[in-house]
């Protein structure tokens, strides 16, 4: 099997163990062996030569030739920031890529540099459209991260109601599904975590909305339809990204803006609540602070990993 | 009081009819008599300079002198397409508005002209932010469009569970709100519409994210800090906006992106599906034209805008 090079191993390994240790297991380091499977079956290119299909002093798209998603993602998130660096914006769209996995790990990284970063991507069919009964449009990741006074502030979400790993674990543990949450394979809901397999969408017509705007955006723009394809049964694994950056100090000094989200924080804080008023990202980050002695891993994904290593085909 | 230009005065009206045509009444004419109340307690500037406080060949700031929000979020969607022609992407922020309203009159302005369009706004604490039991982030409004074969495909959603606008519909009717949509003044859940006042973010701490975010992007990259200003008790009616638009033929040729279109919509309607399946913005656009000739509006606010017309003090 075609070698991949260590920077892009390491890459993508890093951003694996990043989601890991934030509690993101569904895109942890169980993702490996199924990246290794992506490469067997030619879907994944080990050595893409990522270039840049059209380029302005603002924008880029990079055709990233089925890439390694944390590559292709990078790559991109260094693009948008370049750009927004020159141009107070920069949007890269990252054509032909591969399952881009936990989208906070590309906007935190631009906002550790002081960029306000977007991203997005669009995947084959995984959730409902609202008032269809099967897979029709991917589940819509979208992330926003901004600097904070320490740590990035993050926001990195799915626009269904249940994630895929949810699901999943769900499945593991025999778990039943909230109501409304899922579908069957044949389209009827179901709360039986064995049958559930298609989530639907966040708000209905809102979660299925974005998803289909993220698709327009991601993958008509690049001119790599992806969901047609698949609903027309020429599917094969591919996800289309993209990325905004604006470079914060261009707009508003950047100790400014820390003390303003800082304060921001603050007000919010002193709200009537429950319990703990959390900011967007912070339980991942404390859920970091924790594992950086010791992360726990599944026993089977260890297992899994361990396997993967000594496996002479790999 | 000091006049409102003709031009000014026109576009806010189209913006509110479109709402209206469109099925989106609580952003519609109903709003007419709240902006003449904005105006007459010096909220709503009639006669705002709005001028570019910084910019760049891909991004510029509005300053828009509390302008009324079709008057701003216009110059600043002509902004971010100008820029986008330009540049690929065009970024707009739009400084200092007052009701921004239905931000798909804006992005639809934008696809008709050939550019993928996002826009979004922050508002005073009106939302619960995840965890808390008081107002305490925007709605955060979204809308995403692009050109279609025909209309514009259109997403405009808010991030809350229940709109304000529906809040209100429910109290005038009596009717209850659904459970787990919105808390009373008090902070305590309630289905009773005559209670009910603070919505519940979508998705819990997805909404509230995004509202959050949309603050960090829109208000603290202007410098003109909305939420935090309210908590504290500095509050007064103001918003602050964003639009990103993308040159579509910057990237694919503008018939290939809509062929692309509505090869996806046909697929998605080709899906199992219980009742009709809808494209984003589909149903607002059908609203409109069976209105054209006729247009309903509520008897109460026909009275409202009628009492409007003859007062001399406006």
């Amino acid at each position: 099997m075609t070698q991949v090079s260590e920077a892009h191993a390491t890459l993508v390994a890093d951003a694996l163990v990043w989601a890991e240790m934030r509690g993101m297991d569904t895109h942890g380091v169980m993702r490996a062996p199924r990246y290794v499977d992506l490469i067997r079956r030619g879907e994944l290119n080990p050595v893409p030569r990522i270039h840049r299909a059209m380029e302005t002093p603002a924008a880029v798209v990079l055709d990233c030739e089925r890439a390694a998603g944390a590559v292709a993602m990078m790559e991109g998130t260094r693009a948008a920031c370049e750009k927004a660096k020159h141009s107070g914006v920069g949007l890269a769209l990252v054509k032909a890529t591969t399952h881009t996995g936990a989208l906070g790990y590309y906007t935190q990284s631009a906002a550790r540099e002081g960029y306000a970063a977007i991203a997005l991507a669009a995947s084959v069919p995984l959730m409902a459209y609202h008032g269809t009964r099967g897979a029709a449009v991917g589940t819509a990741p979208l992330s926003i991260a901004v600097p904070g006074a320490d740590e990035p502030l993050a926001l990195d979400m799915a626009s269904s109601l249940i994630s895929m790993g949810a699901l999943m674990r769900s499945r593991a543990s025999g778990a039943p599904i909230p109501p409304g949450a899922a579908l069957a394979a044949d389209g009827s809901p179901t709360t039986d975590s064995r049958r559930a397999s298609i989530p639907l969408p966040l708000g209905g017509p809102k979660g299925s909305g974005l998803a289909f705007m993220f698709e327009c955006l991601a993958s008509l723009l690049t001119g790599n339809p992806i969901l047609a394809e698949a609903l027309e049964g020429r599917g094969r694994h591919r996800q289309n990204g993209l990325v905004i950056a604006m470079d914060v100090a261009r707009f508003v000094p950047l100790a400014e803006f820390r003390r303003e989200i800082t304060r921001l924080a603050a007000a919010l804080r002193k709200l009537p609540a429950d319990g703990e008023i959390l900011m967007p990202g912070e339980r991942g980050a404390r859920n970091a602070a924790r594992q950086r002695a010791a992360l726990e891993i599944d026993a089977g994904v260890y297992a899994e990993l361990t396997a993967l290593n000594s496996d002479p085909g790999s």
